[in-house]
């Protein structure tokens, strides 16, 4: 039997999946007919990302499954027309990604690297930095994501703690959770990784009480989702030199508008939504697998909890 | 019996080392007397680092090993007063921190991040980088620290290739040697670093011939010894794009001079000879070690062997 497929997208995101999605399915043994004619009603799944067309779910009725292109649901999951189960994209590419980039601009505070890219002629002061060891960073989030990052971390030599909603055990992570637990995750930390799912309770999370616990001149970086951070706070921090620098790759509204405070700021790096993308080749795999695990009936990979909102 | 030890290094070296030394003589069992006095001809051991005072071993009859603060011995291996046997310092302190900078300065081409540092308000290219699987990168040398550094690159996802003058195996890192293989390790990497000792065998290794196996637009780093590089085919392959950026921390003359091209250079990032350091707790706990065998008659940890020059 066939599986009808919908690719709800971005015409460019069809264009770089097509084939990939077609060999994914065929090396899972799927016989598919993937469209992305939105008046097909009649499909099994639908694959989504939110800048794609469909809005509305009530007139797919056959649809099993709606299979998320990114990892953040935010876009999706209140939408009152989706009945159907909703799966995240966990894509190793996009875990590979996400770790590269964290580590990098980790290493670079850590290593005070734009001192040296902007040093005057002559400049020699040759101490050099602390070991990883004696610096605490603290991630806030700890799904696949912020877990991954968490232990290239730890591998690197730095301490590292994990605040997550749900207390959770890790061996090399010191982890932390609850609103007591947040106070103490941040303490004294020298950096902090925003990493966590957007949801009515994590919106601007990292606020002026929480950025005042971190050590004096300690970084940020937020490649999780802009309104983690209360963007006013952090200027504010800032300001004040309690944050002494800030990398942020993800905004409340994108592309961050060219007069933005942000982009001027001599203490913020904007990166421009780059920390981790989604790569289709294995993220095709993870769209198949998971078709292939509902066409057994098998459970879902990376099914969200509508009521968690991720 | 207690066992005289000549500590001949700068007087803010011993005001570093003194107490840590004294903690790790006490923890292996060793009842010592340490030294600074230059006259005193009679001890057993010397512990070195280039700029103290002693310059002619052949005036300490008695003494049993030199024991280098130092993991590069050049300046003291051709010494021909030296007679008895030379370790270098190999110092997990010393090898943290060559794996952080590394890995720091090699993320941080990897990302483009300077790129995004200097962005003009606006820009907004959201082309993720590739991974870090998609990247070769090269180590001229696996001694300890070239091994360290290759591993952390590899547990990164970056396809690691390393060169040694006698052939090697590492289970991930792909090993190779000779001048054929030498020109094989650098064909279209995407980044070179150089830890070779110095010796008269590796001065100006990093040549004209040898960059432009590179991919163009490759990156060098170089933490190891400044004469591995012949500076000017380096500052040609700039010039002509083969090297996009070089990030460089020892130089033939240290502190470079401030009128030095290289400090100009806007694709040239100097840092101070700071990639690593010896760390006095953890250098401190090598040197009673090697004391300890000496004294038990066993063989002394990182041997220098003269005739090679490392």
């Amino acid at each position: 039997m066939t599986v009808k497929i919908l690719f709800s997208a971005l015409p460019e995101t069809w264009d770089s999946y097509r084939a990939h999605l077609a060999t994914a399915l065929d090396r899972a043994g799927i016989a598919a007919e993937v469209t992305t004619d939105t008046t097909a009603h009649d499909v099994d799944y639908i694959v989504f990302e939110p800048k794609g067309p469909v809005t509305d779910f009530s007139t797919y009725p056959r649809c099993k499954a709606v299979l998320s292109l990114w990892a953040g649901v935010e876009k999706i999951v209140g939408n009152a027309t989706l009945t159907q189960p909703l799966t995240r994209m966990v894509d190793s590419g996009l875990s590979h990604g996400m770790v590269e980039y964290v580590a990098g601009h980790v290493l670079r505070y850590h290593l005070g690297i734009d001192r040296y890219i902007s040093a005057a002629a002559g400049t020699w002061e040759d101490t050099p930095p602390p070991l990883a060891r004696d610096r605490v960073v603290t991630i806030m989030g700890l799904g696949a994501l912020g877990t991954a990052v968490g232990e290239a971390l730890v591998a690197l030599g730095f301490q590292v703690r994990g605040w997550s909603r749900r207390q959770k055990d890790h061996p090399t992570i010191r982890c932390y959770s609850g609103s007591d637990g947040l106070r103490d995750a941040l303490r004294d930390a020298d950096g902090v990784v925003t990493l966590l799912p957007l949801t009515a309770a994590t919106e601007n999370i990292l606020g002026a009480r929480e950025m005042d616990l971190l050590q004096n001149g300690a970084f940020v970086i937020n490649p999780g989702r802009g309104p983690l951070i209360d963007d006013d706070a952090l200027l504010a921090a800032l300001g004040s030199g309690r944050i002494g620098h800030a990398t942020l790759d993800v905004f409340r509204t994108e592309p961050l508008p060219a007069d933005h405070p942000f982009w001027a700021h001599d203490r913020i790096t904007v990166t421009p939504h780059i920390a981790s993308a989604t790569r289709c080749d294995t993220a095709s795999e993870v769209i198949a697998e998971n078709i292939r695990r509902s066409e057994s009936n098998l459970p879902l990979l990376h099914l969200v909890d509508r009521a968690a909102g991720y």
